[in-house]
């Protein structure tokens, strides 16, 4: 497959793009991963895009989309809609060049994201509870104020920006046999296709999507979506795919995978415990698709695009939460027990003994498949590990204490 | 302060140690951080040894007093007390070797640790309840199994070790004007004490420890300490500092600050969201010491130490919650209303037409100081940010709820 089709972007572009943002963008670490390598059966490198100075990858596009304006669009000033990375990325460099930024985002955006952007020197005007009533305003601004709306993908100079990603991929790693990335309107993965395939056209670049928004996966296969569902990945949870990346994508991408939610989840968690380091949902959506592909990869040596690191503090735990109850570590048990003194201490006993730690205590009096003499008892403990929870859930039966069904889920009704 | 005063470790020891480990421990990178300097009022460089395969400093100190070794010693093996880093680090790198190790671990090591040790191909020991259980069977065994014993600190080939930090973050960042090394049994400290102030005697070396463990410290001081009390630097929670290390310590160490355990966990919230990187208590009392002695570094180059990244995955889910609880993210107000239909609808509603996500929901009618006819509704609920928060409890206080009292805590209550 080759580059040289009239694509709108091309390795001059995306070379041009690196030498123009030269070390205004962090060149991110690329490191191999033994522990992760081991768990997909292929040789996995990560590239660290979470370690920009906004913690994703947007920075590269907005520069170089901000150090292509002519003169007059410099002094007329941008304006983008963003609640995420698009928004932080163009407001910081738009800043450190001096050039005027506005950023419309919904009324509901956090304090902190608002005041980051307005430190960087970037008007924000909240406008709406949606993300799409602030598009409108964003495009009603620039028409009404003459200002520059900068796409965040849909545009050569910026797709040209992403692609400096694989640039530093390849320099670093130039075996890689193929590349993993998120989509979400395609900005990122267009760049890296175009630059890597034409630096190495064996390479094959494989697209990410959440199930939940598989808006650019159908609308290649020409099949309608009619809405997202909640996901984590929310920087790739895009319903328009750019008209510019669709055309690329289709082109040069080989697929297109679809990863679940509790995959995405398992995969933020391996990469915080293993690799130490915090990603967002979109970043970790590509981590689940080489895990849940492994007899695609096995062998291969594969590229993965971390592309972020901006995710929701409480949002973190609880994906931490619900990846430690799916482990076992953390599980509740619920018994029938007589409502008179003395049952719950023998209980609380018999996992103490067993090395287990209660973090919750519930009882339920109301349940009608029960006598009114007796209460439901449900307790939550956390093991060292499945096989502990086992022998803690053994050790309750041996004390002849019948175990009602196993409930994985309750602590996720308890933990803020 | 000159270090040519006859210390048992020299600048030429830690050379060595850097040639022998070589490649064979990662060479971390050593960054910059722009937001964590604009908040500390320093130019703030931090040296991320949490990206060690065994995810701590300790593999340096590990594997070159295993290179040390005669070729008989290499033949007996060796054999070590620990249930951390020191044990993750040593089974690597005497399983790389080919050396015989064996761990002697409390009973209550969480069996992923024991496995992952045991993958290395070392023999795990289970013994006992506590770690001085498992050190007295280890020196037993060392001596009836004529095993060498490899202490985790004070032995002057793991304090040389240690030390090629120093090397390797000066090599980045010559202009240091002071280092910031959390401190337990002071092995990580005096290597790096030794090698930074022979290459460059103006630099001021400080040591961190816990408020809860301030053995080396007292010690110092000739005071005494009764004992530890809980940490989650569990890494520097050491009770005898070493006798060689103490020495080093009292000779080149400027200062040794102590940090309380909610600076800790503030500082270990702030490096995974700002800085994106998962680390142990122990890394973060070193920042937490940077920013709680703001005037005494202001303006400085500081380099900071962050010796490893193992930490419980619950424990820093808890981490997190508390300090989005300390910024007010995550609040309680509980509320006396009347028992009857419609209260709990119109406080939800309120909330949420504020914009507060309600994440737990508890009634207490047994409480003394009110009517039969009464119940105190607690609800926690998330704001954006502490204004939000305050602007949801003005908008409960607006339709005439009383709000009895601030509870900070009682999420802590519900949170596994």
């Amino acid at each position: 497959m080759s580059t040289d089709i009239g694509l709108p972007v091309t390795l001059k572009d995306i070379r041009t793009a690196a030498t123009a943002i030269g070390s205004h963008v962090e060149r991110t670490p690329a490191r191999y991963s033994q522990t992760l390598s081991k768990i997909a059966g292929c040789d996995l490198y990560l590239k660290f895009e979470n370690f920009q100075f906004t913690a994703s990858f947007k920075e590269r596009g907005a520069l170089n989309k901000l150090l292509h304006l002519s003169p007059d669009e410099r002094r007329r000033g941008v304006i983008a809609m963003s609640a995420g990375n698009h928004a932080q990325a163009l407001a910081f460099h738009a800043g450190r060049l001096g050039i005027a930024a506005t950023l419309v985002m919904p009324e509901t955006t956090p304090f902190t994201k608002v005041k980051h952007t307005r430190d960087f020197g970037a008007q924000v005007i909240l406008h709406g509870q949606t993300l799409s009533d602030a598009d409108d305003k964003a495009r009603e601004l620039a028409e009404f104020d003459n200002l520059v709306f900068v796409h965040p993908y849909d545009d050569p100079a910026v797709i040209a920006g992403q692609g400096t990603v694989a640039l530093e991929f390849l320099a670093d790693h130039p075996g890689l046999d193929c590349l993993v990335v998120p989509i979400g309107g395609g900005g990122l993965v267009s760049g890296v296709a175009i630059a890597a395939k034409t630096l190495r056209p064996q390479i094959d670049i494989y697209g990410v999507q959440a199930c939940a928004y598989p808006f650019m996966a159908n609308a290649l296969r020409g099949l309608p979506t009619k809405s997202g569902t909640p996901t984590i990945a929310e920087g790739i949870a895009v319903k328009s795919p750019g008209a510019i990346t669709m055309e690329i994508v289709r082109t040069l991408v080989k697929d297109i995978f679809l990863v679940p939610e509790t995959d995405i989840e398992s995969a933020l968690a391996r990469l915080l415990e293993i690799e130490k380091v915090v990603v967002e949902g979109a970043a970790a959506a590509g981590l689940a698709a080489i895990l849940s592909n492994g007899p695609l990869f096995q062998n291969k040596r594969v590229g993965l695009v971390l592309s972020g690191g901006n995710i929701d503090m409480r949002m973190l735990t609880n994906v931490v939460l619900r990846e430690l109850t799916r482990e076992g570590r953390i599980q509740s048990v619920a018994i029938e027990i007589e409502d008179r003194p003395g049952f719950l201490a023998k209980i609380a006993q018999t996992i103490s003994e067993a090395g287990g730690n209660i973090i919750d205590v519930h009882h339920d009096r109301m349940g009608q498949e029960q006598s009114a003499k007796s209460t439901t008892l449900s307790v939550t403990f956390e093991a060292r590990d499945a096989v502990h929870a086992v022998a803690i859930r053994q050790g309750l039966e041996m004390q002849g204490y019948y175990l009602l069904g196993r409930h994985l889920t309750p602590v996720g009704r308890t933990a803020p």
